[in-house]
């Protein structure tokens, strides 16, 4: 074929939008990948703390769906379906009923939107205005929906929103926004009760239970039921936005579960195939599964690739309490090392839950530099927050445990060596 | 695994939302597929005159790009990869490059968006109003454009647009609206010309060559051309939505090649993977590159497996001369074939082109009963249009010519049955 | 009180905002006026063919008017009376009922809101979406319905509208604005038919029927009988936005009356209270009267000076056929020296009706030498228009015929001298 | 004329839309009004402390204002100038910068808008969004603004707001919204600073120091202070809508003096003609004033009526110190009564400051009781607040001691009844 030698980048310099990102920071070609490492095309191994930014929860290529999928592919299986009744849309919704949603006691209709989070944000949102007949819908501060117009009104990042002038959400301040002292669902219960407060009656509550893009805070579980119960006695409809904090990143299938409610409309996106393959799904309580026939449509609403490895990975992580179990072992362990990092760096916190976690170094500055010296010691690691401010662990919750172990070492090395080059150049 | 039968629709009856479409009118379970042929989980073979709405233009699991696919799992290639680079990507790029955009001297640059049209559009027109300052679009009657907020607003559809308060576009007749004796393109420049006329300075106006889901209509190159010399006199990009009609679907790759004009933003996706794997990209001309990083994100931009089949689908389809030459013999037969069933049926007209053809039969309800004929004799066939009065042939480019021939056969006494049954009716 | 002298103008340089207008063409200090004559703080006297933009209908301080009022205030009459019960209030209502709204068989509830014309089309915008639950708005090329956010929506001027995202309307081609060969109703008719037009159901169709500020385009009563029809039929109400074109201007009381259709919703002002005192007030179909107390406010909804010179206008120029028939006469005599005029000025066209005509002479640049020219003469004359192209006579209807032959006279002479001066510059 | 009898209420009911308000508690045909005090027709005498919902601050019918009109008029006095200079808008201009703004240091440029509150405040949010090229403005929980599409987007009120879908306005909490424990300027600044907050930059903070509407909440001047060095840090322009709280309202003739601030835009109405004839104000600061010609327009720009009578206000009112004083008097009067009235009133609070003051009874049943029986002892007083819950005290500044003390002691009586008959309900 011809093609230039694999890590030749030239053709991303000339012919790739400015719009990439990732790339930019981690500026190498990646050739393959298994479990939690990556492996550019010289050879070279990285730890990922990455795992697609939550996108890979069962790490890189699972054999188990690998051959799944191959076996799919070979008996010519349906690969392009549309929203039609396909063997292993089937087979994936029965499971996903049988290990999910019927222990769960969960109701929910499954609905293919586009595969990304930010369709299936706007099949909610959409749905919630509906079913309501009303059209502004509360969303929080820090809160990351997606970039499709409709998703983007409910985001907070400035960056993002680029100033355009979206409509339809009202913006109110997340769990802990103004700090421990203040319960900021007294502000939302306020402005919904006063009929003067410029709040007109919402058709939705919009929010994550942990926002991943926005610092990895983790809300309360009182907190989130309060808002639960107040959108019910408003007549606005609960969405949980579980794309990034949903399919086990908080140890559990579902980040609300645990907590006293039950969403009308739940979205999953990331993980949800397994393998990393594009897939987003509504759950819809039947009583608001309002949609006429292909209302909300797509050409790639459903993707029979991504619900073969689905169903692999709801057959093998969720049919028993083992992987739970082991989630939380892991997550203990980052927790652990966590503390001790914190301890490096003044005035830095410990964010998140579950295989959520991060740690908060005040400045988005070091963060970057922090990360960066990570990559040269072969670990993939991002930040988050509202000033990229936030060391984001997103490992994938099958890790081993040394390389686990490996990578926090990686890091707080990282840490120390910035804290040692900071007090030199303050010096 | 202990699943239901294959054949077993409970599941989706149970648990599928009311959004579901296409499998109401295709109501049986596939299991394979492979070329112009769908098989149900019975056995029973289906033409394909659907290929997934235009999303399958060399049909179902084209051998050449499952072997490559198999090969990349089984080595361990990078499944999902966010925006990084990877050998997939890069070897995509490169040929995309080489027999796609420089014969046909675009100097575009290529921005991977989540991986639906939808989500490109969306990037488009954010991009049109960042680049210009500008706000308001122009998009045209029965113009489709997917069902995220910001290509909503952009569509046409009264069922999809479900009455929301969209903002953003100004809506103009697209060519022929009302008739052969009005160029719909004298309101469009008179009213960009008047300073009163209430439409403000577009950012971008918006169109597709062929109208899709519109009803196949074709504007003619002069009208096109006129637009597009429209919009570069009045400071606004020209978007061309080649979601469906290109990737050869019209007969050469993009469906404006042969016009006099270069848009500068160009949505592509659909059969952009070649085999059916959600992928969307969207071509920017360098001077239009004003992203800043990240700045339209999204997890799944970019969707190795469909870097790996699509440019298994630019090599083995665009390199040469040959498979354009196929494709106007095909489309030379289905004229053909129309034209002759044309005659049976009182004031229907001949749409669209290249393989994007169909036959307005004016009542929906009619072209519904011709489907549904058309699906009990085994093949599979949609209407679109305003009224869904439009029998749509979206063939494989690949299709065999027999397979072909045969289809046709179908459909053309499906219309004559339907013809008869109406006559005894009407008596 | 130590006030500079009548005729200095320092204090409008140094303390009025730059959005200041009229004022900039006509810069001289004025101090009375009497019918249609303007006199300046020297004593300069001026014909008066802009009458307060159609605002003084029946000219400068009727004496009827000036004496009903200056009795009102010296019995203590109220004048600041909210929306209470006045006995001003309650007397014109009667004899608008009476010579108004009863001889006419309009059923129509009178609401009075702010008293400019844009607060009555703000609500009767309102007052539309909510008794109809629809959102969109039909609106025309070059109507002017004001400038606060609603009825901006619906105005085409771009420099008023500023680029703003306005939402909630869509724009359509007025009567004529492609011609005569084309009868843009047939575009409202199909969008309207089509589901997939992007044209959303209409909460309104909003008309002037005499577009004063786009340039005294005149629709034909057949367009409008087509239009308010097409309202009908598609559940729409009809708003005529008579803020202008009402009260006498085109000769009866009405600009709709000999069209056969009744508008849901009909806006007033200008004229209304006759003499040039702020009222505005939207007639409202009884069965269109769905507000709920107050829903629609504003402290100044009524205006008790306008109500008693209001009452003194319906009673003396409405309770009988004369004063309809002296208008047509002056309408008559305005047309015949237009006729002349358009002779002089090559490519000009008559534009209007009644006594809202006007020349539209090409080019704006000449239409302002020419008025100009004319205020040097003694004659205030404005434009209007897309370009400022149009001549805009609006007189008051009560002028003599010898005020009004002179104004013409001048207006010839101006059109005369500029016509030769532009030949000298071209030769 | 042959009109029915004066207290005749036929024609209200017949022909006054469903819109009306004030009318329906205050059922009588009032006729005439000096001073405090308005008569209905039959001749009864009410204390006014409704004063024009504040637009009447010198009482009804001023006899300098009176006898200057009535001179105007009999002169011949311009009364409909559109926006041309007249010598009555000269000596007004003048008087109101030499009297009003040199001695505050304000440099501001008068803006006649449409002569209405609601019309200069759109007038504000426009020139607020050119000059800063933003879109999005902060408004305030409670807050009132007017009906009109743009001012409605920052009122607070959900009855006004009707469900539409109402864009560019983030809402943010009052001073105190969330009781004295929580200063909610810390929300704002937090929101400001935070780039993920969902806080598009904004164009504009907009604010009443006195929500009038609201339930007479007044701010305190440090929050206010707060609020507009953040506007200037944050590049937002600080526009106070002094409508009701203006032209000495509070005790001096705009409400926010006193405080370390300078706005960039004072919206004025109300009271500003002295004499309850409508008329409205945009003072802009002279960096600000980037209007074009006209570019904000409608035909009642300025209200030659109201300049005779503003300045006669001016130059009676406000050229010397005393005025102030007498209205200290008063409002220290009325805080003594409300004092002892609020002792009998369970949970009772004092609102609001200066002549714009009432008393938080808690519930909206009861104020209404309240009022009714004052109406029936010859008081005129409304309610204000989200719940209506709000007596509020708007009694012409000018008002004489005497007519004071009668007023407030028939609210103390009514207040006193309530309570005995709740008692004996309760019994």
């Amino acid at each position: 074929m011809n093609l230039p030698p694999p890590g030749d980048k030239s053709i991303f310099q000339r012919r790739e939008s400015e719009a990439r990102g990732y790339c930019r920071r981690f500026d190498v070609v990646f050739g393959s990948a298994s479990g939690a490492l990556l492996r550019d095309v010289r050879g070279r191994e990285y730890i990922d703390f990455l795992a697609g930014c939550a996108a890979l929860n069962y790490g890189h290529n699972d054999p188990d769906m690998s051959t799944a999928l191959i076996e799919h592919i070979q008996g010519s299986g349906i690969t392009m379906g549309l929203d039609l009744h396909t063997e292993a849309k089937q087979a994936f919704m029965t499971q996903f009923e049988r290990h999910i949603l019927a222990p769960r006691g969960l109701p929910h209709r499954m609905q293919f939107t586009g595969p990304t989070g930010t369709n299936a944000v706007e099949a909610a949102l959409k749905l919630a205005r509906k079913v309501t007949g009303r059209h502004n819908v509360v969303a929080f501060t820090n809160g990351y929906h997606g970039v499709t117009l409709g998703s983007l009104a409910a985001t907070g990042s400035r960056y993002h929103r680029m100033g355009a002038p979206l409509a339809g959400v009202t913006r109110l301040p997340y769990d802990g926004y103004l700090g421990a002292g203040f319960d900021t669902a007294d502000l939302l219960e306020r402005m919904l009760d006063d009929p003067s407060s410029g709040l007109d009656a919402p058709a939705a509550i919009l929010l994550e239970t942990v926002q991943g893009e926005g610092g990895l805070t983790a809300a309360t579980p009182a907190w989130v039921e309060r808002v639960a119960s107040l959108a019910r006695r408003h007549g606005a409809l609960l969405i949980v936005d579980d794309v990034q904090a949903g399919c086990g990143r908080t140890g559990r299938f579902f980040s609300f579960e645990g907590m006293d409610l039950q969403p009308d409309l739940i979205v999953l996106s990331k993980s949800l195939s397994g393998y990393g393959l594009p897939l987003a799904m509504l759950l819809v309580h039947p009583e608001r599964d309002q949609w006429r026939p292909a209302e909300h449509n797509g050409t790639f609403r459903g993707n029979t690739h991504a619900f073969v490895t689905a169903r692999v990975a709801v057959e093998k992580f969720w049919s028993g309490p083992v992987f739970q179990m082991e989630v939380a072992r892991r997550a203990q362990i980052v927790t652990q090392h966590l503390e001790r990092m914190a301890r490096r760096v003044h005035g830095s916190r410990l964010k998140g839950r579950g295989m959520m976690q991060g740690l908060d170094v005040v400045s988005g500055e070091l963060a970057g530099q922090i990360c960066d010296r990570c990559f040269e010691q072969g670990l993939i690691l991002e930040t988050s927050g509202a000033h990229d401010q936030v060391l984001k662990i997103l490992a994938p919750l099958t890790i081993g445990l040394d390389t686990l172990e490996r990578g926090l070492a990686i890091l707080d090395q990282a840490i120390a060596a910035s804290m040692v080059l900071g007090l030199r150049q303050a010096a």
